[in-house]
């Protein structure tokens, strides 16, 4: 890599900050984002937004579009979603993100949601990066399953050639040999990353562990190795939920993960804004 | 995996052969496809493709859209080069196949060229999936580069769920630890898939090795482990190839492998025909 | 690596041939190394050793000391196996191997058995491998769970550094993300170290697959790829092995498998002795 | 795993705290091993060695015997190396650990020294397990490299078997397809371990980064997560190491990462002492 690249601290020395809506991310500012899996119903969306809410999250996550491993599984509720995540948006006053799969989904979804996520199974989706380089709000790129963190940064400069800043890289573990998780989460990778790029680097514990007990210790890490933030998913009840809910936690738990949080986001001089 | 998938032997017992243009695939009809990893002029795509087809490939390979790692790098000739494939395909009266990246290219992609690609990239870009599982021509789906088995086959799944069954499945090397080689192929892959699946089985060993001296002795033991096909990259000038300039094969090279893997198709008495 | 390692090709040009007992291994000399997974009796040992025997096998495998993963597993019948295994090879005439484990055990082992092997969780017991560095018996060296080509030829190179020559690389599968076989054989591996040593290189199929029906194709497929030998286990009845149980051939199924690899030995121009 | 086994919170509910010489390891006493890779001379030993102690370590690492890939490498000083340990432990009234690779060392390594460490190659050594089981000293068991956390624990439980209980894991990272650090640290491990087991766990971040600028944020998420000790590799003067030059940390560096996690202990409620 002898060019200069656009995501390289030779690039850009400082700590980029996204802002988006009402809240900051990057250099200071921590993410908190929560939210189920998926939107299931407005019902459903609603009530678990706002128990995260409570809790200090900042960013209500949620996924209308489902790439999943069997067709027969659920898909997702599709773009009548997008209008659920715009409204909670709207009454809130919350920052949300979502999940794009499909090019040509594109435009609404980048009108209705604050925050579009890249999927791991899509990270090396080449068009679909080229497409969400013109897109202006920020975007989640996530780690590949087995993505090295130059292929990850490279994906980064697809969506960065023309310009574009507002990229948050997200570590959601790795594939290896070890079954008893779900991934292994490559905490280290953060800061690696910060030595590399200027972008923030956020942390999905969930997918990341895959199992409810380890999400609160694997986050007080995250925060102490540097993380500008986490990725949590959380549903008002995980029995009943369509997607991941053997990773989900309760609203209580994700109550007492902010509380765990919060005196090591003290320590590192973070806060969570909006 | 309760339900019956119609990827499985449970499903449909006997091997699917699949016929496109004037060649069949599957069972005891053997796909020998080669060409250059890139179409990157009419001269060099139709000399590469002269010179393998002499030697005995049946199918032409050639890709026009390349997924690359780095923004930077050549991204291919675009959908310019779908009319060097047809006028290819309709001048030596041969099968052609090439990749597709993008669902907005799939009309003009699946007009021009007889088998669609799916990249390992995109196994589980289930966008694109859905889309080609309405396309009339034959898919080549690549396993992921960390893909098990199963989520593989529940990727051909979402091919045919609506009752498509022309689904060539390509085994291309895994990621593992080794650094030796590009990718570790996965050879025990093709009789596993053989018991669990009625659809056939290629391997390319291009991207499995990533170099030409061990592209001749996998291609052996592709044939010996009971591979319906192979997909080897041959350029007519491994040196001044545009991508994958290590793992190309001169026609030389391909000339002596086909020799070589002659008399192991004899004895599995499996044929080349197109 | 600027030293000449005495493995390496730069170190010696032709294939290493090692003659012991009444056969020959490298070259064009195959290996067809079968038995069972443990030696549990007398007479369990002795029916299985005539069956593969007659069959064509011309080394028996067989182990006394087993490292297993549970301490409450069957570990072995420990050094009076010795007596049994030197037994049989007088009786039959044939060349016997077995794993040794612990360094004070050599002595006794080297004087009972032809050819002795390192496991793969001993690859790297570098005490285990200075003390055989001093023995005149060959070594089966097997390739570790995650070790490199490159770590796997340093491993021989402790063994070689004091002038020993006889030692023989065996690929037994590495560990990989795939579930659905017990490690991911590395067929490559074969023609990869056949350019950078000359020692010979024998495949496991039992341990690479785990499977019994993957191993006959995974066989001929490593005869075709320039493999040296193989080693399979075989018990009289596999559902009655104390050990390995569930990737044990039948005496039948490893007649067929002969019978399956004959034609590509005489293609290979390998032959079988003693 | 149908047997209850020891290492096990169905076998022992409270976590197991280990006395050795002034110092407690397990629950709320956590251990702060520092010291060089090798111990290469007396000086060099003991220079290092106090400069860490004023830091505030409380066991004194260094091996005398390496576990090196190639044999022409550092094998270590050997058993001279036992004296200087000795004397060291006496004249700073401090901890001290070492690796043991052979049987035949045993003895003479427990007698001279208060912990023995077993070195991720030798995990599933088991005649070393077997024979380390009948020993008084500590154990400190690594993780070996592909090894999963139920072979591990299983690797425990040899040590385990005739009642031994002062066992210590230590997570050192794995191996995966990631280049750009040395090995993949599993932190998530550490509270995974703590739902199985009551032994201690301890984190060496030099082996699991393999790069010294992400040791300090590797051990603050050591002790975010839960981990009950560090063993890191520092050295008076890095450039000139014999062994793991690349990763060891120079004592300001150390003294730099104990004021870091020191506010991290405190709010663990963890404590060093000794």
């Amino acid at each position: 890599m002898s060019k200069i690249m656009r995501f390289s601290r030779e690039y850009k020395k400082e700590d980029t900050i996204i802002e988006v809506k009402n809240t900051k991310i990057g250099g200071k500012f921590f993410a908190l984002a929560a939210g189920p899996c998926a939107v299931e119903s407005e019902d459903q969306y609603f009530e678990t937004a706002r128990l995260v809410r409570e809790s200090g999250a900042n960013i209500i996550r949620g996924s209308v579009y489902k790439p999943r491993t069997s067709p027969y599984s659920f898909q997702g509720i599709g773009s009548e979603g997008l209008k659920i995540i715009r409204d909670l948006g709207e009454e809130l006053g919350v920052t949300t993100e979502t999940e794009v799969l499909d090019v040509r989904d594109i435009p609404k979804v980048a009108e209705h949601v604050d925050i579009l996520r890249v999927g791991a199974r899509n990270m090396q989706n080449f068009s679909l990066l080229k497409a969400l380089a013109r897109v202006d709000n920020p975007i989640i790129l996530k780690r590949g399953l087995s993505a090295t963190i130059k292929e990850w940064l490279l994906a980064a400069e697809y969506l960065m050639q023309q310009g574009k800043e507002n990229i948050i890289l997200c570590e959601r573990g790795i594939r290896t040999f070890e079954p008893s998780t779900r991934n292994t989460l490559d905490l280290v990778a953060v800061p690696l990353l910060k030595h590399k790029t200027h972008l923030p680097v956020i942390v999905d514990p969930s997918h990341g562990t895959g199992r409810p007990e380890l999400i609160l210790p694997a986050s007080k890490a995250a925060v102490a190795i540097g993380a500008h933030g986490l990725l949590i998913e959380v549903h008002r009840n995980p029995e009943e939920a369509l997607s991941d809910k053997d990773q989900a936690l309760t609203p209580n738990q994700f109550h007492e993960l902010v509380q765990a949080i919060n005196p090591l986001l003290a320590m590192e001089g973070k806060r969570v804004i909006g």
